[in-house]
């Protein structure tokens, strides 16, 4: 068996860990997106990627849901005093992912390969692979003008109102190698659309073409996870979003938004009463910690399943 | 009154402080070597400025001689963990000052600019000028082949022969503003070389064709310090190098080194029977901690003026 997860940030990571548990470590490939990758104080930053690695290492900090556990400030505190820009927190830990990350890519290593390193030297035998080695980068269109990724969610904390979103440099990216791999994998049973924000980090895997069209040619069931609960997002700004793009955070909306690539949705109990085209696996989402995110992880593959039949 | 040092690592950061105490704010610039600074993980690093930078602003570490005192490691541990390169160490807090300038450089700053702007962040009252914002790259020639400078000293930890030195774009490069300016004001009563390793740390700013016009020029007493006690380097490997090229590690040998540049040279007691053709200070050379730098400056100051009549 062979399981293809896309996820973005911290919703998308606790299920791909999940995932993790629930299959033989060979089984399971995580593509990440890269569009909130971005470039701060001369360190390339891919936040989905290191939180997806962080997540499935087991060293992801639960309380911050992004960084390291047990994460110390020594840097960012120096960094202060100097003068420098700390609107974006960067553990002493975290880092050194940066840095060498930085570094590597310099030496003109490839997202991918610096990725899987990682990955091994993390002791995580899952594949991580970023959606693509191409650079994508997420513009939010905002009442106050186009702004990159980090500086809509993370310096004004969502608060512009959200008109729009376009992804740059996404028309002309190819999937990553492993991606790639992942998708065209004769042994690939099922695909899943791990519980993220479904515009802002789903929303650039979708947008590079050729995953699009492998979706769209899919032999395999793709089932999504919803990341709703009561008209609600678990966490993160994709309510907001939602309705301030005229959507609805619900199963019904977030099938619009996925347009016909989805065989199946898993959604919480809360939204048990939502009417959709699709077949529908009711449960408890919300994933407290490792064994919610396994029991779901199991269902959502059981679910998968039962839609290849 | 107004004094210019010329200062490289912890020896002469030492003396630098004293001299800081000695003099009213005003009075003191510092030009600093920066044939050391290099690139390393995509940082660009001045260990002699931030020494000297460390040390006047109270945040040295006194047990390394290097970097900033109650320093923690939590990256260079995480760089480890990656796989990344740990033979030169960067501490938590050490590390924002690399990450700053290395921006602001990107960013077209000057290393003058961003150091006085460091000094001013940390409440230091004292002009810190780098000897030249012209990259300036000390190589030593070994028994191994030619070696970047901190790949000789930090990576290979001094072992191979020394041969001799080169300092590559010395040549071109001309003394930063602040330097320029210090070695030219009207009001400039003394000149203090401190004792750093005089090939190493003074030998790269002595290489800067102006300053060596200027020092040869010179209207005012340019004393010495000596970095050696009875034959030997108080800290590094300065003994060590001196034996290698055939030099002795003793007043004479320094003043040969300084060819004419020195109107008077501060020895420690060890050396009292020392011959030399330029005028003696003997003392207690040896800077065990502020009280020591100060007095060792105000001789160092007295001893100048006196040699101005």
């Amino acid at each position: 068996m062979s399981v293809l997860a896309l996820a973005g940030g911290v919703g998308g990571a606790r299920l791909a860990a999940g995932l993790a548990r629930a299959l033989p470590p060979g089984d399971l490939a995580v593509a990440v997106n890269t569009g909130d990758d971005f470039e701060h104080l001369g360190l390339s930053i891919s936040p989905d990627i290191d939180t997806v690695v962080y997540t499935l290492a087991g060293l992801n900090n639960p309380e911050l849901g992004w960084g390291l556990a047990s994460e110390t400030w020594a840097f960012m505190a120096a960094l202060e005093r100097l003068g420098g820009e700390t609107w974006f927190r960067l553990g002493d830990r975290d880092l050194a992912t940066h840095v060498e990350r930085t570094r590597r890519l310099a030496a003109g290593e490839t997202l991918s390969a610096i990725t899987a390193d990682f990955a091994a030297r993390l002791d995580i035998a899952q594949r991580i692979v970023p959606m693509s080695d191409d650079p994508v980068r997420t513009i939010v269109e905002t009442d106050e003008g186009a702004l990159a990724f980090q500086d809509y969610f993370v310096r004004r904390q969502c608060a512009p109102v959200f008109r729009g979103l376009r992804f740059d440099g996404a028309d002309g990216a190819r999937p990553s190698a492993g991606f790639a791999e992942a998708l065209a994998d004769p042994a690939l049973e099922a695909i899943v659309i791990c519980p993220s924000n479904p515009l802002l980090s789903l929303g650039p895997i979708l947008a590079v073409p050729e995953v699009r069209a492998a979706l769209a040619a899919r032999r395999v069931p793709c089932i999504a996870v919803s990341p709703f609960i009561g008209g609600q997002a678990v966490k993160g700004p994709a309510g907001k979003i939602m309705a301030e793009l005229g959507r609805d955070a619900t199963p019904a909306g977030l099938l619009a938004l996925y347009d016909g690539l989805v065989d199946g949705l898993v959604i919480d109990g809360a939204d048990a009463g939502a009417r959709a085209d699709v077949p529908l696996h009711v449960t408890d989402t919300l994933m407290r910690g490792p064994d919610d995110q396994t029991r779901l992880a199991r269902e959502a593959l059981a679910f998968a399943a039962g839609l290849a039949r």
